[in-house]
């Protein structure tokens, strides 16, 4: 019944308040985020029925993690319930020149002990438009690999369009298998990759002079990729930041402007917006260069807001994009 | 026995912490404020006898409203208490390119429902020197315009000196009158007028090629208007704006320069601590660019300040006045 | 698809922190939450699909209740929205002998003004199996009060089992009708009806000598209930409590023993968690006495909780329910 | 102006959150309180006019002691300014056998330092009903206990009833003087005496072989004493007590029931509390018994609230007088 | 140099604020804490020298832990850093007849992973008079297991008195050994044994009708053990419980009244207290009786704190002990 | 045993939460600091062996201070405890163009009450490498001054470095002596002289008509002075500053460049943490410039930490040093 459907694990998020360190913390806020779950949140406040699977403790802090997601409007009929820890990761938020520190606890998670059989893909991806993947998760274990192939496959076989972020932080790999070993077989089925130049000489051994010339190499050796996308950060300091972003589209290489974001709240999610407000774009215009700047938009906005979660409507985004950045009440 | 009394309704700001959003709050920050309270509440702190009057509801809410502004330093004698409900605002505050939202609850209020025959103006502006009000309680209710219209009129039967922010809210005006029906009368008893050319067009008929044009023109109409004054507002983001004012006297235009506000903690209530700086400077200086300069600055000031009253000191408006905005430590 | 549909306004639920006194609060802990909904909210955690009906402002903050819904694990979609406002409870909670206060803000709510034709019932309830209301409905409009004549005549007509609190607040009703010249027709189509002796005497003016001789006149008038039940609260003080039920099923009068509660966090949405309870009882047990204990059980648990929403699993309540109130802690 | 004036030092109150131990604190909540001005604070919740008159630093915690007074509903027009300290109290609040602990910090407190001229008892209680002291005042040096010496005089001339809390705290006096060179004189001044047979054998060296009889022989000895009153507490353990009071009026001995607190949330300014209480009723009713009462009612509620501040309507303490303690929900 | 070494995990604690559920929870209160170790602080507290030994993980989170266990006051240098995480543990506070509820995350700890020759307990023990073990630790990996027999039998060698807490918590043991093939050798060289007859039938096999015919049982087989203790709860609801405790010395059987404890606000790490303050008995009272009863006014004052460490002075506990439970102010 | 040893008064430190005023104020932020000691902290975060001397109350406010150094990771070990009071610090941050405001209440401290004979140097300064003082010592007290005298010749007899914060604030000087009779003295036992020509000017009456030529005089008149250094901020807002400093070692000036730093969190104690910063460059490195550079690296990311105490890792602050401010997120 979903429209578009994410895959990857959620972490409990513990963040200390404002911008105090670990050490002086005597509470820390609690949410649950993940990459492609973000994609999944944000897409939902902008109206669209969007489901997030994955596989949790059946615990209390499960069920916990659950409701966080349900508030955020995400589709969780899908997640399931199974052995082992909630993955968790630990943020201090840094102010100037001092940058925001992550802590991960990720090892040996639910989804990590994920058994591919315990998931439907047919009944979960039925009447799906979209599916969404993150390079992190074929790192977790052989198992969420298998899983996340299962996946891939099942919406090639129904002709579903499939967003893949490449991304695939390398010290996290550590059941056996290399990310040039696995990754190559989901990128084959992904149409809209997102990645920069460096990732795709690192995992697929393609080179290039530059990052289109790598697009163009990467999308002879597969064949599916239609848009290979970008974004490109200028960090003056932890409180300000410059955002811009490119998509090549087989064809042209699409750039945006750069959005000026000062001060910065919390800028854990916004690569996710950005794929979020990029996939609104795809689905809903018939324009990417719109949709592109829909995307880096809906990045910058998340910047201004604590938490991995994108909180928006499409208005909000839309009048970011159009240039409306001075910040006016609205009433 | 005040010296200063203001008139107008008094809202429940309801704000999310710091700057989330309205989804994300599980809590508010609760105080009490409106934009004629405001100009009081600066007015007691800088040590003026300053009243404000207004109606609340009978029940422990309308008692908390009174004990804040107990609490702010204005005099509560004359607020009186009756039938229906606190208004209420609900305020989200915006960070860099994110503008703040305000979502107001005010029908019903138990200002709009007063009788102005609840009010003794006689008494409550005995031995006053200034009077202020602005455009939004008439557009409340009848009774509310009545009430505003005994009350400018009794000042004008005791030469108090009036001031009206002229500004109106279009949207508000749901009892069968137009703001051009009411106006006009009220501001025939008021001797400065906060106003722009826009309202003076939009409210008086009263065009001009620019702001000193509308001015004279306005004065021509209404001769008990001694002083325009306007702000100039140039925002930059919601956190980075830049302030000026204008004053025309009936014979000269008078300017200030832009103070830098960087970063701004809560610009809500900015415009009442001008209009609070231009009636302290009016009454304590004869020099009327330096009261034009003292508003700003306390404008300015507000603006690093959560709520909508601003707390201060004269010595801290006039230190900024002067240009000292350098922020260093006082011990 | 929902099993189960309550249909009720949800109003923003602003409470004093701990026990603080309004006057005391710089603060408000913010929920959403009413009557019907926390009965849906309850039997939700519990693993039922509940729907909940209402309608809700068109703004960031009825958004934000929906939010608060989602959260909670309610459908919510086939909540409407509209115009007007956001009904408001303030709540200050009390302790020993210091009682709680609630201050309604309720009028003019954008459920009060549904127009009947918005919600259709034969979509909503197509394949519910339970439908849920309170009395509380009916005063607030004849819009609501018509919208919820529909809804109870559509489950008539699909044979759901409807189920009503007959507790009407006296002084809601303000558009011109009078509860006895409503409730009855309401009553007429319901199977479990929620009330006292006093309640039935006032609305439908039938007497007894006690609360079985009520049941049985009223059963004789309305031949749809089958069952009646009622709780008795013992107050020793605002922190210490007993409770216990009763079940009229047309032929026996069923009752629970006392549960003590000591000390009560929040006492409020006890009731709602007990017909929750009982609800739940009713559809998973065929035991009616063991339903009527599952609701006590599921009420004192509650009074452990801040806010209305039971939040809890079937097996922490039955386990109150079989007596285990020693509260060791669970590993 | 004022009715009721009191007199008296006000401290900076830093109590911990909750039940967390001074070491734990990493937050302290802040507010203003005293003896003298807690009984004048109760008075204003209850529409008396009742004025403090104390002595604060000239700084801004000076001023942000007197705006938490206004905000208390206090007249705070009698209050002076001057050099040195703000006096501060340290509180960790207690539970179950653990007792609460004061730490106190109020040497060289502005008002110890004041000089008796500063302050024109002719002028501040003119036109008052009575006049408010504690043994605390002259406990802190000559020139306070000359100040309240003055006070008492002046009200003796104007015929102002005078009560006393004999209480002194023997490990204050430290100026070099000892109490019993200091309080017989203030005794002699006053009507109402607040104090415990031990009081009166360590003050004035007068003894008796129960309350009564040391009554009896305090007004031998102090013509212008009307009434002793004093309170028994029952400490089951920190967050159980019960209360009860007595009353001797020359001629008979009154004394009321036990009223059972459980759980407390701060029992600190229970005593002020219950003077306040007394004098509203000795002030309000023809009739000792039920003023008694009132000020065991009021104390008790005191019990219930975070602070030293007796925040209440006459209506809720009357209620619990009549015996009202089961703490129902208000709506 | 410490007079007092402990040894086992510590885990950082995630509790709900107040008696929150973990659904309702946004933000999660973090201490540092672990059954051993509090018995460590509790120690410290009291002015003897405490050394815990841990293993942390090398990061920010590990670095924090101990600067928390430095704020307790305990010795921290023979802290080791190492690969790996930390132990986890989430409390939700119960109240009533809700009990606490505690879910673990603590497989694949610093500590679990800890190789026995990172520790030299030649080094550690030097000095020392006391060391302490839990059965816990046995249970965590038979790296730990192992470092703990070289402790317990470093401390035989030194002479050194040794506790144990034999408590084992069967669902840990995951590594391949079960504790009965592990905990007999520990106990081997334990002279104060905390267990209940019926943690000695199922770890040594060894019966008895009661407890003293079990301890008698027990000491025949380890002839080392002199003193076996034991506490008794009764739990009349999460809020209410009634605590004492046993002591056979190989000649008698020791017992303490119960103190009553009303309302809890943190059991956890009440047993923890009980066994520090027994250890300070025994240290520093030549009276066995004595020293139990510190114990049980150790761990009754515990319940009245938050968190799982005892901050308190001898003289707080000894006054508990000597029956002044009656919670008044200390000033 | 500590290699670094610092001496001054220790404060509780209240602020105010966020950027609010004193007067909103209803919980202070509590923490412990002061200038030596913060001097201590930042080098025991860098792994030195720090202990900090002071006095404190002894009291449940003094053991806390204590408890909260000892978080810091400070040795406590050689504070005393004694009469008298702990001293206390308000602070309001400030932002933009509004300015932080300090309200100290210190006279009568513990430590200004010290009998120089509580203190044995001989044992403290034994095996220390390093000494630092600063000129507010000597300005609370004759006893405080000879304490430090005492400590300085110690250190002069040991060989240890001495480190001195020149500045004095002349208002504190109230006990007789100016600090011109006292200062030099202290200087002439120090090695490291933090000062600006204006201190040395006034203090030493030692002129020069630029930095250089006044420490070139300096060294003269105090030859055991081998480097003079200072700091130069340039304020641009309360929220926005530019440092560098200033090295005189004899034979050369070093500088370093501005890092700029934006936005301010908290400026207090930037001064102290660069103290650390160059005590630990010039123990640790060769290289005088390089430990200038670290000093202000250090006194930087100070101001991006809530508190006076900079928690740091030694790669943070050498990352700033070597220009690394950009704010990346660390994983």
């Amino acid at each position: 019944m979903a429209q578009i459907v994410s895959f990857g694990e959620v972490l409990m998020r513990l963040s200390t308040p404002g911008f105090s360190r670990f050490e002086q913390a005597r509470q820390f806020n609690v949410t649950y985020a993940g990459g492609e779950a973000n994609v999944a949140t944000a897409l939902s406040f902008w109206g669209h029925h969007a489901a997030h699977v994955t596989r949790f403790p059946d615990s209390p802090i499960g069920r916990a993690a659950t409701q966080y997601l349900n508030f955020l409007g995400v589709d969780t009929s899908h997640i399931i319930y199974g052995a082992s820890r909630m993955a968790v990761y630990f943020l201090e938020t840094g102010v100037a020149m001092r940058g925001s520190q992550i802590v991960y606890d990720r090892a040996n998670s639910s989804l990590a002990e994920i058994d591919p059989k315990e998931l439907d893909w047919d009944v979960i991806l039925k009447d799906a438009k979209w599916f969404h993947w993150a390079g992190i998760t074929p790192a977790l274990s052989q198992g969420a690999a298998d899983a996340l192939l299962d996946a891939i496959q099942t919406a090639r076989k129904y002709g579903i369009t499939v967003s893949g972020d490449i991304f695939y932080r390398a010290n996290l790999w550590k059941y056996g298998k290399r990310p040039s070993e696995i990754l190559p077989e989901l990128a084959a089925g992904t149409d809209v990759v997102i990645a920069n130049s460096e990732n795709i000489k690192e995992i697929f051994g393609i080179g290039g002079n530059d990052f289109v010339e790598s697009c163009v190499n990467l999308q002879k050796a597969y064949p599916q990729v239609s848009l290979v996308v970008d974004t490109k950060r200028t960090s003056i300091s932890a409180s300000h930041n410059l955002l811009r972003a490119y998509l090549w589209n087989g064809t042209d290489i699409l750039e945006t402007n750069d959005i000026d974001i000062n001060p910065i709240i919390d800028r854990v999610g916004g690569g996710d917006a950005f794929i979020a407000g990029l996939i609104h774009g795809l689905i809903s215009f018939n324009d990417q260069q719109k949709a592109l700047e829909f995307g880096v938009a809906a990045s910058a906005l998340k910047h201004t807001i604590e938490g991995d979660a994108l909180i928006s409507t499409i208005a909000e985004v839309e009048a970011i994009r159009q240039g409306e950045t001075s910040g006016r009440i609205k009433r």
